[in-house]
């Protein structure tokens, strides 16, 4: 075995830069194929939201100086001229005493600064109307631009879009979306005891289940999982396999072979390929210590630890940083404060994380730590997210408030 | 216009029953298409999960009795009569004095009841072992049934599947998941003045915003959107396009028409169906009042607020929790606790929801309110959540702590 320095977490992710991504790495797509991709470049509005002043009430534009005053007792008098119709352009104007009817969305005439709602008006005759409120300049009006100015940026670069971003490109008439192509990874599951879902299973065996979870956790960010083998602990088969992968991902998973002669193999098959480099063998992180990280050429090949818990708090820690790097994300987990109810140790010099449950009570968040043996999956299935002590620190203590990094929806 | 009472938002949810799923709304899906889906039923484990007990090390097998008192300058001395494959049946047990390595992953075997790692063992010859280290009965061996017992529910009914969960169903042996089928719903966008991203716009029209957001917040939510369609505002048209809607959908939403004028439209078409039944006409909520809800059957269609931002707040205050309950989950909002940097005011009478914009703080979070004239899409995509407060309340002070409920992912 090669002697490689374990790095820290610190040091890992200082080393582990990615390439700007190409404008062959991007695509136009349709709008309503848009969501949760992520934007290739910043989205501006060619033209302003609203187009036009619109009323946002059904009532009538008016002069809103010749209000002043009005009260149920003692009405203004208008003189009705007109009304506007939905989606037309208002070919009318007003001048002083007059009024227009305007429903909710109609486009406001010329020379209104105010719309009265309906509720504060009568109509005495078809052309004569009272009104029994002032309504103050710009009243139930919504200016043109309001909304978005031409030109503005509507949905910045390198954003995951939202629901709300969507209907937005599609007020901008955006009907397609400039996005990153969807990143391609490989997922290989190594180990002669690793049986397939498919398969039959018996003693001694136990399933793949690595793969299944990081290919959920793959889908959820964007990715497309180009690749999902199982294979054997033979060198030649798992090289193959990788130079397969290298040549159809832009990233390779590894996962699986937790044992010393397993690890020595996957860095030896990713130093057996031409420009290829080993960055680390072994993070100074807890759970997660055998992990190996490599480069062939400008792709990454990260060997994620056998242990169900270990390879997700790596892959969530390492590789979706990575992930998010490619489309020019920074990602910082989104943490909440929590009471803790136990003591939990930090393992000394390791970055560790400490995988909490939270419930919530009358003065907010309370987490319990989750303990497991190694290499359980319920672990995480269980765990509503973590607490991540740095190598310097020695622990938290029962009742001081803790960040939470969420690893999955809560529900209360 | 017909007159019906406004209900208030505690009101309109009591009403809102669902008829629970039957078992045609069931089906069996691939576990590597299972993401985000729904359970329909408890998924048991049929077997134990380690099925076999496992070392958690590379190392050897012993009766952690012998180890007692090992130091590095009194070892203990093993006789070593064997080796653990990966993926084998272990047919060796162990008697008094006796060791067999096994490689992380590998099966314990018969006799053992602790492994001693690699680091603490030295072999000086193909059959001798010294330990320098003691090792406690069950040390670094994950028994039988650790992770998942047999029967043990390992995905309640009615979870959304994480890829924990996936990993989990996968290493229990789910090849296919039992789901709840996506839930159908129409979007019916309405209005003479609204045009779709697909086609030219012209001044006094204003582009089609509710239906791709409310397309977006539906597919995250798991559900198929059948029919996506802008109809004119004309009474027979609206009421051909909700039929076809109503036979091919669950659930029908239609948006748009804020006017009172297109409001009667839209509760004269839901009453225009036998067996319909108009629930409410208007909600006192802010933002969201010109709601409009009824039922054909048991088939509800929700006439939504031609404002985008009431609109979503209607969908995700009223809507989402109805399409969740299809599925038996019950909503419940994640909240964070925030410090509110400015007074906000709650309509009288009405369920007020006050959007607001997180920022981290060295001791938590703290949330500025947003305001923005009604209709405005940038409201919702600019916002991180909502402060709710209900019909009894008269607003909130500055600087108090506010539950934030989360309206999208946020970055720190």
């Amino acid at each position: 075995m090669e002697f490689f320095k374990t790095l820290t977490l610190t040091e890992i992710k200082a080393c582990l830069a990615v390439l700007p991504r190409h404008d062959s790495d991007m695509e136009m797509i349709p709008i309503d194929q848009a969501l949760h991709r992520v934007t290739s470049r910043d989205c501006h509005a060619s033209y302003a939201i609203p187009m036009f002043n619109r009323s946002t009430v059904d009532g009538y534009a008016i002069k809103s100086v010749e209000t002043i005053g009005s009260t149920d007792s003692i009405p203004s008098f208008f003189t009705l001229v007109g009304e506007v119709r939905m989606g037309e352009i208002s070919k009318n104007s007003i001048a002083e005493g007059e009024a227009i009817y305007v429903p909710t969305g109609g486009m406001i005439p010329e020379g209104a600064d105010a719309m009265v709602m309906i509720e504060y008006a009568e109509k005495i005759d078809d052309e004569t109307l009272l009104i029994y409120k002032p309504s103050p300049p710009g009243a139930h009006i919504s200016y043109r631009g309001d909304d978005v100015d031409e030109g503005d940026v509507i949905v910045s670069k390198s954003k995951k879009i939202t629901p709300y971003d969507m209907g937005l490109l599609a007020g901008a008439g955006y009907k397609e979306v400039p996005v990153f192509k969807r990143l391609k990874v490989a997922v290989i599951s190594t180990g002669d005891e690793i049986v397939d879902v498919s398969d039959p299973i018996e003693i001694g065996k136990i399933r793949d289940v690595n793969g299944y979870a990081l290919l959920g956790r793959l889908k959820e960010l964007g990715c497309e999982v180009v690749m999902k083998v199982l294979v054997k602990d033979q060198f030649e088969l798992l090289q193959s396999t990788v130079k397969e992968a290298l040549d159809r991902a832009d990233l390779v998973l590894l996962s699986g072979g937790s044992s010393v002669g397993t690890r020595d193999f996957t860095s030896n098959v990713i130093t057996s390929f031409e420009k290829s480099e080993l960055l680390t063998h072994g993070i100074a992180i807890k759970p997660g210590k055998p992990t190996i990280i490599g480069k062939v050429g400008e792709k990454h090949i990260v060997g994620l630890p056998g242990h169900p818990a270990s390879a997700l708090i790596i892959f969530n820690t390492i590789v979706m940083p990575l992930i998010l790097a490619y489309e020019g994300r920074v990602y910082k987990p989104f943490t909440v404060k929590a009471v803790l109810t136990e003591n939990v140790h930090a393992a000394a010099g390791k970055d560790t994380f400490q995988m909490v449950h939270l419930t919530p009570s009358s003065d907010g968040w309370v987490c319990d730590p989750i303990y497991a043996k190694s290499g359980m999956m319920t672990l995480l299935s269980n765990a509503s997210g973590y607490i991540h002590m740095t190598n310097e620190e020695e622990g938290k203590r029962a009742g001081s408030i803790v960040d939470v990094a969420l690893l999955q929806e809560v529900q209360a």
